[in-house]
Formats: structure tokens, C-alpha cells, sequence
């Protein structure tokens, strides 16, 4: 865990933890910082998005987007959370809504110590269907400039049949943890003489060079958005 | 969905679809093939694990191995998940593990058209402790070699202090499907004169150059399955 301590954080900077957001392993990998926990989900293309269903789990990869203190996760109005959020009116749908980062592959000396770089958010709570239009369209607006920052002004909006066939949920960012494992090779002192390579492999980020649809309108450019990074 | 339609394809080369394996929204991106499923996972370096905790979902990344059908999840003997499977037993815990991978970024000229290029799996079922030590053993040398292929066997082995502080949990492929979303920009006929640039934005794969542990044994030099790629 890195930044200031717990202890001297403001209430207002930190998420409250609670009971399922304390780890019983590893506590000190959890963190509950705002400004992290926002950074690690606006790093993320999909989440893994968990519910129950006939009592078993079900976990689906999904877009989303952010909107301050909300999470926003759409989809066809046919498709199986969406419309359990919709059943579960005011009550919400109990969900729980994760986004990891791999950054990078840690080879130990040891098997047991091998691990995996990695920044993750765990979000729990109940999700409300989205029936308010004008939220409905900030939150659409959101998920695209999710996937890239700005390209919400740069794209057709939704039209009311396109509104009308994608369903939406809020869920807000209430019981959240982010964990965190970084830095180097924790071997046992006693394994430092063996002969294996250990270190840290860093996982590559970042796009490659973007692949224009055939039929682009003449003259229309890469915008500055999508710019080599 | 690529390769030989489910027609023709033999009964032993694909998972049977089951109800929870049909998705409700876009089916022809659904896809049960084993070979497909197979190199899914095996790509993969966390996958996210979900299980019901007091009536609720709860979703962890963690790392993975595959044996042939099985699938192996490690942790402390004191994680809940691993815990929970422990007190399962004979009934096993039930889970739901997806692994996927995002391949691209769909921009359309339309916002509603937006999409991700991905493929992922995601496989239901009972989440059974393992108990028999030899198979304890395979699957910890399964996840090593996870992260990198031939890795096991150029590290040393966990001890029995080792062993004993890891769980180890078993998920059969049973019930299993592959969902993929592939190809170029799938905007409205009407939307292809608008000015707004259009295509996939594919995402860097790959890593890094490895950064050694500053107390590598002297003469020890970056092996062969970590060379550029």
C-alpha cells in the first residue's frame, strides 16, 4: 500500500471500511483512498460484474462508467442483470462489481512466492435500475468516454430507439476497497543463492496503432485523442 | 464466433450448452468449443472468481492453473473463498470463474455502437477443496507455469510448511462457455457520412523487458521463456 497513512486521512478522502471490505488476508495490500480507488477504476476497459442467480453466482464481464461517486453498467434491456435490477425495483440488486489491473508477473526463486503485480477495486452494493432520462444520458455519455476519454462529443448521441433498447444501473460508490500488491521479489533469505532468474516482468500497456473502418467519410482524421501513447 | 460451426463439430470437442451457458442477448457470439476455451484460459494471468457470501456476490481476481478439465484456484488456507470450499466438503462451493481478455477498442460513429473487441470465458460449478497431496502438488506447479509457461520446474518446489499453508481448490470444465466479440465498426448504413473517425483501437500485448532482483546469484542470466516477444 502506498500514499499517506489510514490514520491520517480525512473521513471525507476514504472510503469506511466494513466488514466484507477488510481482508482476512494480506490487510495491508487493502486501501480505501478515494482518489485511488477513482484511478483504478477510470485505468479499466471491462469489470467482472457478480450477482446471484438461483442462488449460484454468476460472473459477467461488462463496460462501465464513472460518474463522481456512481458506477454505471448498461446493456440490452434483455439481458439477465439488467433485468434483475429492474425486478429488484427500489430494493437493488445485489452486486458486487470488480476491476483489476495485472501490471506486472513476479517470479520468485520459490513456486510459493510467485505472484502478480496488480491493482484491483471491489465494489459491493445494491444496483437500481436507471429510469431518469436525463441520467440515463450522462451515464451512456460516461461508459463511451470510458472506453476513450472525450469521444462522447466526438460520436452520434443515442437517438430515442437506441435510449429506448439499452438499459441501465447505478451503482454507487459506497463499500469499496481497492487492493494493491507492487515492487519486487519477496524471497526466503535462505533461497537468494539459487541459481533461478527472479525479478519482475512488466505486463506492456497502452494501444497499438489504431485501424480506421474501411468506409471513413473523406478527409476524416485520426482525432488527437487516439495520438501514439 | 470463428471456426467450424457447432453443427459439425463432435461431441467431444465442445462443452454441451446448458441453460446458464445460452446467453439471453447475442448468442451467435457464444461459442462451446474446448480448444477454443482451452486457449482463453490459457492466456489469461487472473481470472475473477465468484462465489454467494451471506446472500451476496463477491468477486476476487486471483490466479489461476489448468490441468487438462480442471481448473485450480490457490490462496492461504485462511481466504474465504478457500475456507468456505473447505466447510462445502463432498457438496462442493458453488463458483463461477471468467477469464477475459480485451483485444480492442470499437469506436463507431454512434455511440450506441461502441464495443470492445474480447473474448472470455466463463465456467460454472462446484468448487471442491483438494485434499490428495500429489494432486495438491500438480496443480501449485499448474499455476507457476500459468503465469509462465516452464516455470515450475526452474524454481524450487514448495516445501511441506509451504504445502500445508496453501489451499488449493478444484473447478471440473463442465459447464462452460466461450464469448467473443470480433471484427470492425458496426455502425447504422445511415451513420457512415458522418465526420467522426471509426475503428478498433487494438490494446499492446505482451510485456516488458524484465526487471531483475537486485540480488540475483552471481552468473545468473534471463532465461530463455523470458526472452523478448
Amino acid at each position: 500500500m502506498q500514499g499517506t497513512p489510514p490514520s491520517q486521512q480525512r473521513p471525507a478522502d476514504t472510503y469506511p471500511p466494513t466488514e466484507r471490505t477488510v481482508p482476512t488476508r494480506s490487510p495491508g495490500r487493502a486501501a480505501y483512498d478515494k482518489e485511488l480507488v477513482h484511478a483504478i477504476l477510470d485505468e479499466g476497459y471491462v469489470c467482472h460484474l457478480g450477482f446471484v442467480r438461483d442462488g449460484a453466482p454468476v460472473v459477467l464481464p461488462t463496460l462501465y462508467g464513472r460518474v463522481g461517486e456512481r458506477l454505471y453498467v448498461h446493456g440490452s434491456t434483455g439481458s439477465r442483470p439488467l433485468r434483475a435490477a429492474g425486478r429488484a425495483a427500489a430494493d437493488g440488486l445485489p452486486v458486487c462489481l470488480t476491476v483489476t489491473h495485472v501490471d506486472g508477473l513476479v517470479l520468485a526463486r520459490s513456486a510459493f512466492h510467485h505472484s502478480i503485480n496488480y491493482r484491483s477495486v471491489v465494489v459491493h452494493g445494491p444496483a437500481y435500475d436507471v429510469t431518469d432520462p436525463e441520467e440515463k444520458r450522462r451515464a451512456l455519455d460516461a461508459l463511451v468516454d470510458h472506453v476513450v476519454p472525450g469521444r462522447a462529443a466526438d460520436s452520434r448521441p443515442a437517438n430515442n430507439k437506441e435510449l429506448a433498447a439499452t438499459a441501465v444501473i447505478r451503482l454507487d460508490l459506497d463499500e469499496v476497497s481497492a487492493k494493491l500488491r507492487t515492487g519486487g521479489v519477496n524471497d526466503e533469505p535462505e533461497d537468494l543463492g539459487l541459481p533461478h532468474w527472479a525479478g519482475v516482468v512488466p505486463l506492456r500497456k497502452g494501444y497499438d496503432a489504431p485501424l480506421a473502418d474501411p468506409e471513413l467519410a473523406p478527409g476524416t482524421r485520426l482525432p488527437d485523442y487516439l495520438a501514439p501513447r
